[in-house]
């Protein structure tokens, strides 16, 4: 049995894929069933047989983003553990194919040890913050998009200047995302110029001086930020907002910091927040992304079949300098909730960009990002 | 002479292209200056001389998204027209192409009259706002990029039901682009499932009915709304929000009408604003969109070599089921300012919908969608 947890990525389709590919090549296999809308389907007793899916139609299906299954946020606690027993038991599910990030991984752990069912976690999450793995599926696609986003915006801030551009990008706590959009750049005066790490408190007297010093020098100025970022009293940028009646209201950072940057500098500031388009959008694949989370999937299956139980599959880089990744395995339970922070090392001394030690690591994995010339 | 005025779009790059293209065969034009950003490149006298700039390096840039040749949003008045009248006359220029939306038209009608110069519009906005024509080159490119965000945040919602979730769009006050999500929808339970057109005020309370019967039906529920959306007092949503200093504070629409949502019918909601992103990236090009650009610029250049000026460029279309234009001519005193609201008839009874005639108006525009498959 297969199922997907936690959001949707834009290569968990392919994943999918690499399960069934490698199940088939397993005569003792006799039957997958993808669980729909996560562990929902199983409590539900609603599944897909996916052996009797046409190659062709799984072949489209894998190269589309979303979860063509569905799934569930669901928090799996004891209880639910318990509810479900029954329906694999009676299922003979012998293999379950859990593909989620660090919190499903903790759910995938309790349903191991307490079922005696192998299950085999899949890393999924476009956050790249799951320990013990070089990177996770679906952060390559994802971080490509908002690297794509960077350069288009900042095409933008270039071709119509006097304007300060804020881009909010995902990423929760953990910096791996906004990093990625310095691969945007290809001269020296490129956005985005400015890029905050959430992983460290932003000032807003830094940020303002900032701003100020790059829009002084190009007359325009696009920032990159996670909605993670924190001020410098580790709260919420706009902790501050009320509604009429006094209720605090949590505005999107990115808008609120062109706000702050308008309010402050009297510059002419805006923000967007492409948001959940970065992992739902089929239009920037990164192919070795596709090409890694597919061979995930069919590593699930092996590590299952070899007997192994309990573990999540890791992307594991091969020292040397190409590019080579094997997968590897790692216990459910040493990844499971943990959180895998942006390397202070891999930041400049500034706080207000990354190192070419990160340009390096996240080169290999997006792939070139096209330029656009200018006359 | 040639310029970029306001807004950058997709396609404004391949009207460009037309211009040098048919420029090159007229010989009696020796010589075509690119004014960089906009009317500024002509008070600065920062000229790119276009003839002669290699014909494959012109072919990259017209498929580039943003202005490659930078752009402007002065306002043009009498003084400075008067200002670039010298370098006008210095130059030689006898013609003067104008790229831009209705705002532009009305400098370009003064510069006209002032000047002597034959300025020729060449119709650019991705609202879609400008009057005599059946549409404006650029808005099916960023109408086709709203549609496939709707696509894609449609998928995700599908495959991580329960939330309700706003994708803001583009349009200023006008429902074109919004308008357009519309072509998202392949089955009757496709997102989005709510879209509203500007032009008309919102209560909240309806929008709260909507959002809740929907989502009683589907358990999800995506909502287009455009930008310049209003409530029934004619006021921005959000219009009571106060900084803790008790300064009033614009929210984003769609971040602003999630968290009403979430108070008010106790559901997880959220938004994402992609904003720029329409009219500055290259992966949701509309060919048929940018081969039209590109003629508006040929036709622009053959309509001042026949004597043609104070006129802006116009799509025709003809009459016939199978989609086909011609370019026109109208004044550009006929154009400069007026905005063209989206047409109540193609508005459906409830207020939260478009109806056939539109999608067949859009449809033709911005070529098929790519479906993605489930399981």
């Amino acid at each position: 049995m297969v199922l997907h947890s936690g959001g949707p990525s834009p290569v968990v389709n392919a994943s999918l894929l690499g399960v069934v590919e490698e199940t088939r090549r397993h005569p003792r296999i006799t039957q997958l069933s993808g669980a729909r809308f996560g562990i929902d389907g199983i409590l539900r007793e609603d599944f897909v047989d996916l052996l009797a899916i046409d190659p062709n139609r799984l072949a489209t299906v894998a190269l589309s983003p979303s979860s063509a299954l569905g799934t569930s946020r669901r928090y799996v606690d004891e209880e639910t553990v318990a509810a479900i027993l029954p329906v694999l038991r009676a299922r003979g599910v012998e293999y379950l194919f859990y593909t989620g990030g660090n919190g499903s991984m903790g759910a995938a752990a309790r349903i191991a040890e307490s079922t005696g069912v192998r299950v085999i976690g899949i890393p999924k999450t476009i956050d790249n913050d799951l320990t013990h793995t070089d990177h996770t599926p679906g952060y390559a696609t994802a971080a490509r998009f908002f690297a794509c986003a960077a350069r288009d915006i900042g095409a933008d801030n270039r071709a119509l200047p006097g304007q300060v551009e804020f881009i909010e990008v995902l990423g929760r706590n953990t910096g791996w995302l906004v990093a990625a959009t310095a691969l945007a750049r290809c001269d020296a005066d490129d956005a985005p110029h400015l890029i905050y790490l959430p992983e460290t408190c932003l000032p807003l007297a830094r940020l303002l001086d900032d701003v100020d010093r790059v829009y002084r020098r190009l007359g325009r100025c696009v920032v990159a930020v996670c909605e993670g970022q924190l001020d410098e009293s580790g709260q919420p940028f706009g902790a501050d907002v009320r509604s009429s009646s006094g209720r605090p209201l949590a505005m999107n950072l990115g808008h609120r910091l062109a706000m702050l940057v308008t309010e402050k500098l009297k510059l002419r500031a805006r923000s967007e927040k492409p948001g959940l388009l970065a992992r739902s959008g089929a239009a920037y694949f990164s192919q070795l992304d596709w090409d890694e989370a597919r061979s995930a999937g069919k590593a699930a299956v092996r590590a299952a079949i070899s007997g192994e139980s309990a573990v999540m599959i890791t992307m594991e880089r091969e020292p040397g300098s190409l590019y080579s990744v094997r997968c590897g395995t790692v216990p459910l339970t040493t990844v499971a909730s943990a959180e895998r922070a942006f390397p202070a090392q891999w930041r400049n001394a500034a706080g207000n960009d990354v190192t070419n030690a990160f340009l390096d690591y996240a080169e290999s994995l997006l792939g070139p990002i096209e330029r656009y010339p200018t006359l």
